[in-house]
């Protein structure tokens, strides 16, 4: 089952970490200012170079799809397809960050999209979890559960996102005592509660941002059986401390999105170094940086 | 300013309907079970001989994309793509069904693709709206925002959506005394203050489902300058007296969305016209169609 695969490769690795592909063609050092049509080329070249570099640091990676639809569908999308092709390859989890959402006809649609394995043209070889908002309530969420069972795939929801404004919406309180977020915390423990793995953990996890270490602490008690995907360390602020609240105790139950920290680490370096070719070699550093940092917090990671 | 001119092509038409393009493979009556791979062009033939039929009676089309991402990406993207092309060339306002959203720097990505002119390979040539969803809060939805003001485009904000779970989350009553709807419909409100046109509605809409008339009624109210797309008419159950609380007086306020209802019409023929080569005539003829139920309930619509 995808949740007892990804939790037994971070053992493994004891690494809860994965590195998010959110390609901006200016992080590749390589794409000229006019010349969008050859960007997807580029930064499929650059992804692979990441994906070597990581693929035996982290078990997963997250490849965010606006960064792949800004090149316009037709390249991007291939792009994103074969970036998702090659991290499998590399025998990496694949989360595509999608965020899709709506009613559920058409839910069902996005669903065969990206988890419908037997529509072998689909991205459903590659990719093991996708996130979705689930602001449209149950039966908008339905279509990628079943989904999800079908094809052995998981979701995470959004529940605490990691932006500045999130709490906008999500920290309002209801009348019946609780936030909106945690309200959707409780919708997003039903969802998964007939599709634990052998860890307790559902194939139907949870969004929440390590920015907001006070309100992880009430989600990680609220949603036992809710695995989190954690948005927000490196360039939107977190560090390693303001993790722990994500984590129960043993440093399980949720894996730590890194992007820009790992994909821009050449831009750091200096001298003759300071080139996207070095970016395997730097991002690589950054990402066993990253784990020794986690770890310094979390301990050995087990079950 | 492109509300307005959505504005003036529905008196000019005297029919504030839409035509949802959510084109399912099945609905083409031309597609063989087990060759995805010929179903973007037989969709594309399909929605072009809708948009055909219906471009000189409703102002606008509305494009689903995971009908088209769940063609696998880069024939489905295209086949997304040359439609809303195909929409342009008629004259149609294009609104792009893709509830989008994400972190600010993630929903710059996403703006990029679906509005920023001056990328000539993006879909922004060809698409007028964008749906969006605002759970993430103003900084999610500000880079959209000021895309659209930079390009001239708008954005519909999902409010109170037509499924049957909306109520879920979007019922709950906050401590304020507001539900989660009406808070996101002062949000949209907000997002839209400082980008109003001539007839005093805003580039940010609002998505308001015509299945919840008595929600409908309060949002109409509260959100006087908000634009409305209405989803729920025919196939998902609302018929043009539950409309009714959508719009202001003169008819005005909202354009209703029909999707199934069009497209399918072709299904509901008898003897030698069941096929879905009179696809056009039966299109054209549900569209005449709901704009005389429309009008029945709206009267002449005036600004």
């Amino acid at each position: 089952m995808i949740i007892d695969d990804l939790i037994e490769k971070i053992i493994e690795m004891q690494n809860p970490a994965c590195v998010g592909l959110d390609t901006a063609p200016e992080y590749t050092g390589r794409c000229e200012k006019d010349a969008p049509n050859a960007w997807a080329s580029a930064i499929y070249d650059f992804n692979q170079s990441i994906i070597r570099a990581v693929h035996d640091v982290v078990p997963a990676v997250k490849v965010q799809i606006a960064y792949y639809e800004a090149l316009a569908g037709i390249g991007g999308m291939e792009c994103f397809r074969e970036t998702c092709a090659y991290a499998k390859r590399f025998g990496l989890i694949v989360i595509a960050d999608c965020k899709r959402n709506d009613i559920g006809s058409t839910a069902e649609q996005y669903a065969k999209a990206y988890f419908e394995r037997k529509n072998g043209w689909s991205y459903a070889k590659y990719v093991d979890f996708l996130t979705v908002n689930g602001y449209l309530g149950t039966d908008g969420v339905a279509p990628f559960v079943d989904a999800a069972k079908e094809n052995d795939k998981g979701i995470f929801a959004l529940v605490k996102t990691s932006n500045p404004s999130s709490g906008e919406l999500q920290n309002r309180k209801l009348a019946d005592g609780r936030t909106v977020y945690e309200c959707m915390g409780d919708m997003v423990e039903k969802w998964g509660e007939d599709s634990r793995g052998k860890y307790g953990y559902s194939r139907v996890g949870a969004v929440v941002g390590a920015t907001y270490p006070e309100e992880a602490k009430i989600l990680r008690e609220r949603m036992p059986h809710s695995f989190f995907l954690i948005p927000g360390y490196g360039a939107q602020g977190a560090n390693a401390a303001m993790l722990k609240n994500c984590f129960r105790q043993g440093g399980m139950g949720g894996v730590v999105n890194n992007s820009r920290g790992i994909l821009c680490a050449w831009q750091h370096a200096s001298g003759n170094d300071r080139t996207s070719r070095q970016a395997e070699k730097y991002a690589r550093a950054a990402a066993l940086k990253m784990k020794e940092d986690l770890l310094s917090v979390l301990g050995e990671i087990h079950a």
